[in-house]
Parts: structure tokens; sequence; C-alpha cells
């Protein structure tokens, strides 16, 4: 599916001020990068730098004065991905996991799964199937956390989440994590570009690891998966933030938008009747 | 009703040291000290303070110097209560609440109650009667938390409780506070003797101010609410704490005891069918 | 000293809502009102209530029906104190407080004491003197806390600003608060009126027992103390809260002021040449 | 230096569980391992798995029955360090640090640097040197949190002890990982044997990313730092935990040792006179 992002931030530089900047789609087997284009302006040297595990094409931008700096990304991308049916999404031992993984089976900033164990035990440690299991939490926190602007804030966790039961997509992303690694299936955080976003944003989400493969799925239900064009992954949102800033800044603003390049669009969401997990490799 | 209530406390006092104590029985309309004896070994001197709105009769015991002290307490106490329909249990608008109920509404140490806010309204905001409100809240503490000595601390807080779904009867008591308030229901913190409570010990639970009555619920359902004899109530355990100490002393031990001076005793549990909030006065 | 009070609060009323209100200046020996004036706009009913001890004198108020409210105190209050030297502001051992003043030991929701007992001894436990020992507690909170609008808001306690050291009066209060009853010293919230505040607006601050006086302290160091004006005193912001809601409201807006009404004014600051402590009885 | 070590842990293993165990020593350039020994009995399946960046030797160990099982590790080891003088240990910019390094800036479980970053700056932000800032902050820590067993737990965080200012080696580490994190320094979890330390046990502390080193600090200045012989480094004890277990156990004891194989031993630890960083590479 070719999908048409763009994003845009903005920020007065005060001090002599580093950028790490996740707003690049990454690029993978199943997530051509047809275009793209980024400009600073006005211009300061930025590098790409892609770390380990290919979980996010980062750029470091310095800014060694003060000055008012806006920075765009768009990109044409075209993603594919494949839909697995939900009996062959078993759990995968800790015994079987490749060592890569076992990161994501550990508590995080955010996702204090140490915490949750008893409750994501109680509430959903009866249920066999893998897939079934992560949908029914993943069900489960969109029933019961309202999707609320500004009830949360950047030091806002899953553990908070979980009383509150308000929050935007990244806390909804964080107790999915959460609660999935309570169960000792391994998940991550899934920062992105999402089509149908209303309004338009930058979205969150989360991938778990289930029958050997890293399923997506979106507590919000705000976007068909199938339109999600992945930016990073990372433990949760202090790995994969849109903008890490290192300096003084005043924030001026942001925009995302993701539209559709091709004729046509049939929107993937879970549901009863599909019973198969999205992966994006 | 009458019940034969014994409690003990032993320190190893270090530095000179005051206790608040709260292991009387309070005298009230409906529970009267038939008889009782207090007795500090080795003889130290203590008074006893009632505080306002008869919450609790405390001890004050100073204790100047080292020493290993035995604090003992036994009574005979005759209790009476009354039912009253849960069709008279409604709730009291704030506006005709009297005024020393009002605190009752405010979070405190260990009972959040805005923090819960949501939480509270999300799951039991819709029952109308509020006698059915509290009982489901109640049940739902019940069958959600699980209670295992030794899986909190005195820092455990409700907000810690309504995430890790484990506590013993005092972190169930506030929990049920908690969500009495976040409703707009006052509730306070019931510390007492309990008939039937097995392994013997003080035991916790909590009233609610509805249809003008302070009606006491039990989340732990570990003792006929019948069988209780009141020590003291407060906001929470900050406030009726069974000793509060003010000095350097080593714990040396704690027990408490309730067993029936009646020849018959019929126990009241609420449940579906009895539709009766149980008051003491 | 006379001072010329005035508050209002705004407020779109969308569900009936009770409010109870703390911006009344308190009646006391020390404290005269000499004239007041409070108006709804439009109006509905109210009525003044006054709790045990009087802490405050709250007006319950009671708005039926959707409208935009407008609500106003003025008032004309004449404020005395005295000054206590400090040599005579020594700790009050709790074997000998009054029963009344015993709460003001005890842990509330924003003011932590039980988790803050080794921050409080290890940095201030060896200062004998009382007074002395609030005061460098107080001043340890202005060098070390930054007053920062926007910084926190009604869920901070003071076992966060503790750590983030940033925050408004009512944190500054606090954690004053917190680290008093830590040290055996019991300490209650102040909310009033304040002259010289800039920008003009409600005050909080506290006071601790200490030589039998509730002594005035004030860690933001932003008004003279005897330009205050009580509204209320409590465990914390809790009980003293300006207003608290019960309904659904848009909140419109909020002032506070506080003029002098007299000719000569000599502004009171706590400073190391001052060993005085100020009472407002 | 050569250093003899041992650990050993020991569970009833109820049902079937999978044990990730960080015991072994790390090999690398500094640090090699001339003889080791591990065993598990009753013998179950094991595999030695190496995460990226050489952060540890973890075992995978399945135990797919009930059964007691005693694992233990013992290994000579030969570590070399090097000694860098303080004034060739800058601050590294972010623009500066390999990418590989960055992930040690973010938050994590036990070290939240977000929550903490006024704290940090305030008390340590002025220092120019960064070793001199470093040791300062963990000066700080020996100076201002008491080393006291058992006053913590698993969920204990570095948020947790800037307040509670108590815990055991672990906690310091989080803390002055945290500070380090909140100054703009990567830093990581040290875990590992340690010599002279006592009572003799497995140890933890930290390394800072400092003039492009990887500076070794101990906050708990229990033992000399050139008597460690390193497991594991990670974000925190969250990614290097002695043994994460998946399956339900009875810990049934837990030892290490670290002793001497070198006849001459010189401890190294870090003050006023001695401005040099070690490093373990």
């Amino acid at each position: 599916m070719k999908l048409r992002v763009a994003g845009t931030l903005g920020y007065e530089v005060i001090t002599p001020t580093t950028f790490i900047l996740n707003i690049h789609a990454l690029r993978t087997p199943a997530q051509a990068v047809l275009e793209e284009n980024f400009t600073v302006e006005p211009y300061f040297k930025f590098e790409e730098l892609a770390p380990q595990h290919n979980e996010s094409r980062f750029i470091r931008l310095e800014v060694p004065e003060p000055a008012k700096v806006n920075i765009s990304y768009s990109a044409i991308i075209d993603t594919s991905f494949k839909q697995t049916p939900c009996n062959q999404l078993n759990h995968v031992p800790v015994a079987a996991m490749d060592a890569s993984v076992l990161p994501y089976l550990f508590p995080s900033r955010y996702c204090q799964s140490d915490k949750l164990y008893r409750f994501a035990h109680s509430k959903f440690g009866k249920i066999d199937n893998a897939f079934e299991k992560v949908l029914t939490l993943t069900n489960w926190i969109h029933d019961n956390v309202e999707y609320l602007s500004g009830s949360t804030n950047s030091q806002t966790s899953a553990y908070d989440t979980v009383a509150e039961l308000a929050g935007v997509c990244r806390d909804f992303a964080h107790l999915g994590i959460t609660l999935c690694r309570a169960l000792d299936i391994p998940a991550r955080y899934f920062t992105g570009y999402a089509y149908q976003l209303n309004p338009p944003d930058f979205h969150a989400c989360f991938e778990a690891f289930i029958g050997n493969e890293w399923i997506i799925f979106d507590a919000t239900r705000l976007v068909p998966l199938n339109g999600l064009v992945k930016i990073a992954t990372g433990r949760d949102a202090a790995d994969a933030a849109i903008a890490s800033i290192f300096g003084e800044v005043n924030f001026m603003g942001i925009s995302a938008s993701c539209q559709l390049a091709d004729d046509n669009f049939e929107p993937v969401f879970y549901n009863g009747n599909d019973s198969h997990g999205l992966t994006y490799l």
C-alpha cells in the first residue's frame, strides 16, 4: 500500500542543542521508502544513525546557536504486511525466544510490568491462545481507558493509566506493552504515521511477539492497522520519542499527516470474526 | 451481642517513647463496655484521650526510659446494631450532609480518591441505590484483590492496591473508602476486634455514609459484620493506627482475640438476598 | 492591621452542583472581620458552615441547574498577631500535646510524612530549638525548590516535590508540613489572602505547633508574614481547598486581592537576626 | 589482577520454569576468564547467550519439571583496567556520542531521569569537569543515602531513593545512573563480583560515559573499584538481574564470593587526591 506521509517540527532554539528525531519512516523488507525528503530550515548539520536491530533510523541534528528551526519530513512509502491466522500465533516459550527478543520482556520506564503481574494474570492469564490473549487485553484497554487529550503528560506510565483510566495513544500503548510483558509476552512500542487518524498526528501503538512474529495491536482502535507507517520501535516512548532534546528550546509546533497514494484501501481492524494477526516485518 | 475481646502489644523501648494506642473498644450508644481492663507491665503513666466526634478512645502512654513493655487490654462488650433496608439507604447529596461528615469526602494519605475518580465512576457510577453501589464496589474488591499476608506494607495506598491487586484487610478498607469518596459518598476507616477472624488479629474495614447512617462494609468478607467491635474510626489508617510510636522501639509482638460471650449468634454477611445495611452507631 | 481583601470565582455549571468554598476570612480573637460581603450572581442558596476547632468558615453553595455563576467575597479584616522569642518556641513533646493537636502529626493526602522520615531527620534532626528547626527546613525548601507556575497540579504531593524540586505555594506548604510531621512537630496547611503577593492570588503557607503555639511559616518568602489573612487551616489542601466541587462545571476564572487599609505597615519576614515566631491565634 | 569468584543460586522449582541468569563473568579485552565452571544440579539443559554489544553472557536454563535446583558458577578471572586522568574525562556532547551509547541517556524502569532533571541540575549542574561532576554526585549519594539492608525491594526506583534516602547497592547504583542521565551523561548499571565486600554478596554499581570511556563509579564505597569482576551491564537492574525467572519457584538461597588469586593488591578508591577514573573495557 502506498502512503504519502509528512511531519513537521518547529523549535525556537535558545542554547546549543542536539536533537534526536524519530520522524523518518523505517526501511524494512515490508516497508519501502520510495521517495523521501528531509529539510532543516535554516540548515544545520544532521546525520542519520541506525542503531542495532533496525529499530529506527533516527536523525541527530545539531543546532549550535540560537535559531528558529523548522524541521520537515515527507515521504512516499510502500508498505506490505502479512496476516497470520491466530491459531499459528501461539505463545513463544521464553526458552525458545531469540536472544534479541528477551529485552522486551523486561520492565521499562513507562511499562512497569513487574508491578502489574497480578493484574495481568488475574484478568487475562487463563486465555490460551496468545493472539486472543493480547487481543483481549487490548480490548480491555479500549473499553476501560478513556481517550482524553491532555489527560496525561510525558511522565505518565502504565501504572498510572491502569488506575486513572484515561490517556492518549502513547498511554494506551504503554499499558498494552506492560500487560503483555507481565504475561511473559515480549512487547515493544511502535511509533509511526497513521492513515485516517483524526485529527492528524503522530501515532503510537505496540507490537507483541507471538507465533515468532511481531504482531501489531492498537488499543485505541482509532485507525486501520494496515494504514500504519512505522517510524521506530523501542522498549517504550523513552526509546522512540519523536524528539529527544538536549538543550534549551521553546516548542513551536508539530504536525503529521498520512494520506493514501493508492487507489484502493480495505481497512483492517481486528474483531471477533477476523482472527488474523497483522505483521509489519 | 456480648463479646469478650483482648489485645496485647509488646515493645522493647530504646529511647524515651510516647505511644498513641487504639486498642480500647469505643463507648457508644450501640456499644457498651461492660467490663474492661488495661495494664502496662511494668507500669508507666498513661491517660485516655477522646478526640472530637467520639471517633476513638485512644491511650497516650509515656515510657521515659528503656524497658520491655507489655500492654494488655481486655473487655466485655455488648454491641447492638440495626439493619436498615437498602431502599432507605440512598445517596445523601453533599448539599444535605452534616458539616461533620464532609471531611470524609476528601482524599487522605492512603485513600487518593482524587486519582480514582474515573475508575470509580466508570465501574460503579451508574448504580442508582447507594447501598447497592457500595456493596457492588465492595464485591469488586473482594473478587479482584487477593488477600495475601505480607504483600503490602505501611506505605501501601489504595492507588497501589488498585493496580497491584493484593493486600490485607487494611488495604481492602482503604480501597473501599477511596472508591466511595470518588463517588461523593463519605467513607471512613474502621478498626476493631472481629469475631471468627482466622487467624485472630486486629481487623479493619470501613463505613460509608448513606441514608444518613454510617453503614459498615467489609470487602474481605472474612468475618460476620455483626461480630465486630469498634475500636476507632478515622480518615484512614493514619488516623486510627493500633499504635503510633514516637520514639525508638523494637517491636516484640501483637495479638488480638474476640470471643462470643453470648449463647446465640447468627452471623450477618451481605449477599444478594439480604438487602439490609448494618449500622453501628 | 487592617486589610481589604477580595476574592472572585467564576464557573459555568453544567449539572446540579454543590460547592464547598473556602474564601471567607476566618473570625478569630486575632482576626476581626469588620465588614464583609458575599454575593452569588445569579443568586443561589448558600449557607455558612463552621466545622470543629474553628478551622474554617466554609460556604456550601448549591447550584441546582445549569448557570454561569460568579461568586464574590470582599471584606475588611483587622488582624493582630504576636511575636514570640524563639527561645520560648521549643518542641512540645507528644506526651504534652493537647489531643486536638495530635491529628496534625499524622500523614495526609499530600503530606506523606511517613515516607520522608529519614530525609527530615538526616537534614534537620540535629537542630535543637524547634523554631530554628522549622525555620531551617523552611529555608531549605526556599533554597532548593523552584517556584514555577504550572509545574505541578492538584495531585502533586510533598513526595513528588522533594524529588522534582519545583512547585507553587501549595507545594511549598505541603513539603514544609511533611518535614515538620516527620520530625514529630504538628503542622497544618494555611490558606489565605496575602498582602504584596505579586501577581495577586490566593496564597498558601503553613503553621507549625511549637512552644504550644501555632507559628506561621512560609517557605516561598513571597509575602510578609504579617500581611496574611487566614481563610482556613486543615491537614493539607484536601481539607482547605478554595473550592471543592461536586458536580460538572467549567472553570471560568479566579482572582484574589489584598490591600492595606491602614497607614503604616512594617513587613515581617523571618531572618537570621529576627528570632521571633509569628502567631495568628 | 587475578580473582577467584564463585556464585550459587538455589531454587525449588514448582512449575516448568525458564531462568535467565547473569552470574558468568563477562569476557572482554580487559577481563579474561582463565578458568570457569558452571553446574546445574540435577542437570537440566542450558545455553549461553550473548546479546548485542557484549553486555552480558547470560545463561538460559530450562527446568521443565518440579525439582530442587542448585546452580553454581566458579571462575578465575584476570582483570586489567586503566586509569585516566580526570582532565581527560570531559563531557561528551550528545552530538559526538556513538549511536550505541545513546540509549543510556534515556530513562528506564528504575532510573526516571526525566523526573530528576531539576534535582540533578540544581545540585550538580554547575560542575565543569565531567569526572568531578559524577564523582560529586556519587559522593552526595554516599553521604545522604543510608546503606540499609532490607529497606527496599525489587520495585524500588531512584525516584523513591532520592526521597527515602535508604537502600542497598542496587539503589545506590540506580540513583547514580539517574542523576548522570539527567545531566546528559550516559550511564549504565554494572553487576558483578566484588573483592572485600563484607558480607560477601553479588554487588552493583554503575558506569558513566565520560571522556569517551565507560568509567566506573560506586556510591556505596564498600569495595575497591579495582577488585570488581564484571558480570553484566544494562540500562538498570531490569536488564541485568542476577536471575529473571519465568515460572513458579521458591527461592532457596544465594551466595557470592570473590577472593584474590594474586599476591599483591593495591586497593583503588576515588578520593580528593586521586583524580583518575577507572575503566573496565
